[in-house]
């Protein structure tokens, strides 16, 4: 039977991160609020589901619902071929994508740092000094230490992690490919400072299944209602 | 032999989520910054470790190391006898616990919106606004939630998922816990708003092990360098 994802139809988002996996493995999958966006709404106004999830992404597998984009691809990954085998490996890859996670957050608060409900307009000024924040420290801090974690892989630093392709690699693909959207001043010095990482994204991307999915109509084009935002007075000046 | 616990020896933090669990349990650990900081730090600065943190918490288990506060419940509850035994329930308390993550995140935020690198007084207008939308939107759609998946657990209304006690309910009860001491006056109607969620923190009080830790000099008291912070002017007016 297919998964089913569930995620918002008109962006990216961290559904995204799901839908990477999902098209590199070639996994048999709907994504289903494409088709129908009132089963997604149905389910989070659910009455009576137990397993409730808080927000989208979300994933059936049969009877078994599983959310949050780490949470799905702890599940999934060893399923669909694409998570290391051995126990310190599956922990480590779930503990890199889970500061994947935080970082997509900080992201996130780079155009929203004062409040979700509001208009990004009504905290521009916030959002400019959080951005210079963002760009001048924390953007370092994580990819120091994703670049230091792929060039220490025992296995070689082809990989995040183990010595096979697996979601936490399709996840740095993502990053950087969002980063680069939102931030291109920012990032014009990155494959010089982080070549491990730059060499990462430039294979995931020609992966087989990837580059199709990128070329597809499945693939959702970056915008300004997503997590990676290109808002110029945020990126670096200058 | 004994699970090592690192984390910062001064605040409560998301160390806190853990240690929570392994009073509860009663199983054998140490606190191992608390005796010596040298140790905590040396493992972040490794030169070799491929396992390496991101940052604390992280829990050592002989060879094995698991960074991440979810993602060291995920590995430690089924073997201290804190998680639900079935796949669905252990993928919904993990699911649970990464929304209990992404709000401790916002309690963190409401005090360091602009830049954790940046003091609570250099960005204290700042704050006050994202503490007001806190309090008015996003406190109540996460307790909200919360307040439903209790009710709604088929197995009854007195643990987040399962018939027993799980590393969640230790968190709920540190989250209603941190939330009195940084908000009093906003959680001045908590318990009738949320009477399944005031119980349960009742409950987890009183637990044996929890209570004894709770008197004890183990628990680190909560101030104003941890995730909970208490600044009247962060809290509901009037």
């Amino acid at each position: 039977m297919a998964y089913e994802l569930y995620y918002w139809d008109s962006i990216q988002g961290r559904g995204e991160f799901v839908r990477l996996a999902l098209e590199a493995a070639g996994a048999d999958y709907v994504d289903v609020a494409r088709q129908d966006m009132s089963a997604l709404l149905s389910m989070l106004q659910s009455k009576t589901e137990p397993y409730l999830p808080f927000a989208p992404p979300f994933l059936k597998d049969g009877d078994i619902i599983v959310s949050h984009a780490a949470n799905i691809l702890m599940y999934l990954g060893p399923k669909i071929g694409l998570a290391p085998a051995q126990d310190q490996e599956r922990y480590f890859a779930n503990a890199l994508q889970l500061s994947v996670t935080d970082f997509v957050k900080e992201v996130h608060d780079t155009h929203h740092p004062i409040a979700s409900s509001l208009y990004y307009d009504d905290q521009k000024d916030a959002a400019k000094l959080r951005s210079a924040d963002f760009l001048d420290n924390r953007l370092p801090k994580f990819m120091d230490y994703f670049e230091r974690v792929l060039q220490r892989n025992p296995a070689g630093g082809h990989h995040m992690v183990g010595a096979a392709l697996s979601y936490v690699d399709l996840s740095m693909f993502q990053i950087v490919e969002g980063l680069n959207y939102a931030f291109p001043k920012a990032m014009k010095g990155f494959a010089k400072t982080y070549p491990g990482l730059a060499r990462l994204h430039g294979a995931v991307g020609k992966h087989k299944n990837v580059a199709a999915y990128l070329k597809s109509k499945r693939r959702i084009a970056f915008n300004e209602d997503g997590v990676f935002r290109h808002y110029p007075e945020l990126d670096r000046q200058g």
